[in-house]
């Protein structure tokens, strides 16, 4: 296809951009290293990531350096003096921290983010913190990528990114670089990958499993088979994938257009925003979807139809829920279905409890009592508003943010909000991709 | 009981009406006996149901007179001279024909009803029309109860007769006589049948059965043990029956009340009404239930969720179909399911077919691709108009009745409504009986 040439141009950096990249690179890690011997915690400095394995993007502004602690090194130690090297060795360049499980620092170093990583220095398969496979995957792909299959991770990186679909955390559940890279050593080329998603069965298998996985995508991560890093991907996430593959195949120029805007606002969406402290990303991600997912269940239950629940935040103090509703407003009226007839104490319990409540009282076909009632909210801001209040407890919403909610909050219909990041949230929420259900 | 005694002395005809009626009886059946004289085909006359059983109401009207043919007739000629026996012999009463499965005659004979029934003189078992069981049951009815037995059959019709329980036709399906009869013989009072009904399980067997029977209730008939006469009784009027009879043994006065009428009417009634030409009862009651359950399975099918379903007719001409539904205008929006995107055929053609009528296409949690639409229809009153104009012929409404509707059809919500015996039919299918629904 002579659209993929064209497209693996675009993706691969200037030889100018390549030395400008490696020059800060080399100069950061020098600042690491000169750093990291006053202590004797620490055993070796070494780039990893998508700089490292030379599968990074133009304009990509990533520097990994992991600082690799000898493995008897204490977790408190290891996390201050881990920090400690990271500021120092970045004093000029406004260092801050920044959470993944541990912290690590970063800061922008003549235009490029420099992420100073503590880990452990272990024997594969011996991890002491999330980090530490990562020198063990840069070594690994490294080994098995050569120049051509590199720029194949970067065309799909590209089209990952284009897309919507990059970026393993729990804000995005969608694929790592790393996954991007596995794809292309188990496919062998980028059109290659896009046909196998095209045809991903249920449970699909990539690499060599050791053990049964659950996940409608299991991706085997080369150096260590008992780990899935499908796990880590939305069944959402695996479908857009596989039929914007699918509409890449019947017209490979596609992803190239920029997303078409949100045609249609929807009415129907409801937007609850608050303030929150301010904590580390995967925390505060976690706990909004934890959240999302509670309120989803209270809205359904109480006839609600949620249709689609996304949360957003700005990752320093402001975050929203957003569900997107089948109706704001409900019918008035519910039915309650009792036990049956035959079940003489219960249904005693149920005609007495119900029966001045009824508007009707019948049997059904089935036997069972069922007795026609006035719901007692059927608007959603109303009910929401209700639970937020004075039930918030037993709601499911995430503990860490009941000190938020009680500082207040705000519910609104979608087009009331005026908040740029969360409006674009609620558009793409309440719009269709037109790629992902691409129709020739 | 206290409550027991007077009761009985209430449904005990007195001495006078016993004598009027028995009076009436021997003339009647002295017209039939003359007549059939001129037959070779008739072995005998005879009198059958609750009054020959000695098991009849005071104010009860019915006298039945069974005619019945030698086995060899051929049915024409049963049907025929069936008809012109009970023809002369009432000619003076204006008598009319009725039909259940066979034509029987009809006629009021000094103010009392009097059926001339044809029936076959066959061997037990060896049925030839529906009407055969019927001496036989009269005979073991008076082989096996006692006067005081009687007595509490009486009671017990009393109570369902004025619960609306009482009519094994396809237009009630509630209990028969001679079902009364059989549970007073099997229990042995009418407060044993009570104390029974209050303690009655799923598929409760009442009897010896020969084979399963997979009815609610199972009750056999003692001359037949191949035939359940629960069959007839729908479930609920089984529960109705359980409900009452725990509501009279708390509070045994109950059932003297009358019943109260309907406090609301409620507006979410559907009312389909028509005229028909007329057809014996057990046939337009048949297309009637028919027809509203294939009509309430439509309106199902389209969102709208119907609650309970009646139909009424004068038996003459007029008809109607009467749905609660639990509103008559739904939401505006449904969502449409459907495949999972791993099936890649079935999901190409569900997006390229949903594309453009989608508000938003999106990829739901179990992986399924899911589309919100508008739907064509959300009134029910247009939803129904529209079936019954443009697809009645695969609507599932009984072809029986297709003339009918061609003629016209009127459909109009509850309050709508002027015709009486509707009226009081809606009525009752938007209220809640407190009888059956009794809690102390």
């Amino acid at each position: 296809m002579n659209i993929l040439i064209k497209f693996k141009k675009t993706v691969i950096p200037n030889r100018k951009e390549q030395e400008q990249l490696k020059k800060i690179a080399d100069f950061s890690i020098n600042l690491v290293k000169k750093e990291a011997t006053k202590y004797s915690e620490v055993n070796t400095i070494e780039f990893a990531g998508s700089y490292a394995k030379g599968t990074w993007l133009p304009k990509s502004q990533d520097i990994d350096i992991f600082v690799k602690f000898h493995e008897n090194t204490n977790p408190e130690k290891f996390e201050s003096i881990g920090k400690k090297i990271g500021f120092d060795s970045l004093k000029k360049f406004k260092p801050y921290v920044r959470y993944s499980e541990h912290p690590y620092v970063e800061a922008f170093v003549k235009g490029k983010r420099v992420n100073v990583v503590p880990c452990y220095d272990v024997k594969s398969g011996n991890w002491k913190s999330a980090a530490d496979r990562s020198p063990f995957h840069t070594k690994f792909i490294l080994n098995s990528l050569d120049q051509s299959h590199k720029n194949e991770v970067r065309m799909l990186k590209k089209f990952l990114i284009d897309n919507d679909l990059y970026g393993a955390e729990i804000a995005k559940q969608a694929f790592s670089g790393y996954v991007a890279e596995v794809l292309i050593l188990y496919y062998g080329s980028f059109l290659k990958v896009i046909k196998a998603a095209a045809n991903f069965r249920w449970n699909q298998i990539i690499g060599k499993a050791t053990k049964k996985f659950d996940t409608p995508l299991v991706i085997i991560d080369p150096i260590d088979s008992n780990r899935n890093l499908g796990t880590a991907v939305s069944i959402e996430n695996i479908g857009r994938l596989v039929l914007l593959s699918r509409a890449f195949l019947k017209k490979p120029s596609l992803f190239f257009k920029p997303k078409k805007p949100s045609k249609k606002n929807l009415e129907n969406t409801l937007v609850l925003t608050f303030g929150y402290k301010k904590r580390s990303p995967d925390v505060i991600w976690g706990q909004l979807k934890r959240s999302a997912s509670a309120l989803t269940k209270q809205l359904n239950l109480a006839g609600f139809n949620v249709l689609r629940s996304q949360v957003v935040t700005d990752e320093i103090s402001n975050a929203a829920l957003i569900f997107l509703l089948q109706s704001i407003k409900i019918e008035k009226r519910m039915v309650r279905k009792g036990p049956d007839f035959f079940r003489s104490k219960d249904s005693d319990k149920f005609i007495s409890k119900n029966n001045k409540k009824s508007i009707v009282m019948w049997i059904g076909d089935g036997g069972r009592i069922l007795s026609l009632q006035n719901r007692l909210e059927n608007d959603a801001v109303g009910f929401l508003r209700n639970i937020l209040k004075n039930k918030i407890k037993t709601s499911g919403v995430s503990n860490g943010l009941l000190p938020d909610f009680k500082k207040g909050f705000k519910i609104q219909y979608g087009k009331q909000v005026k908040n740029k990041f969360i409006k674009k949230a609620i558009q793409a929420l309440a719009s269709t991709d037109e790629y992902t259900f691409y129709s020739s």
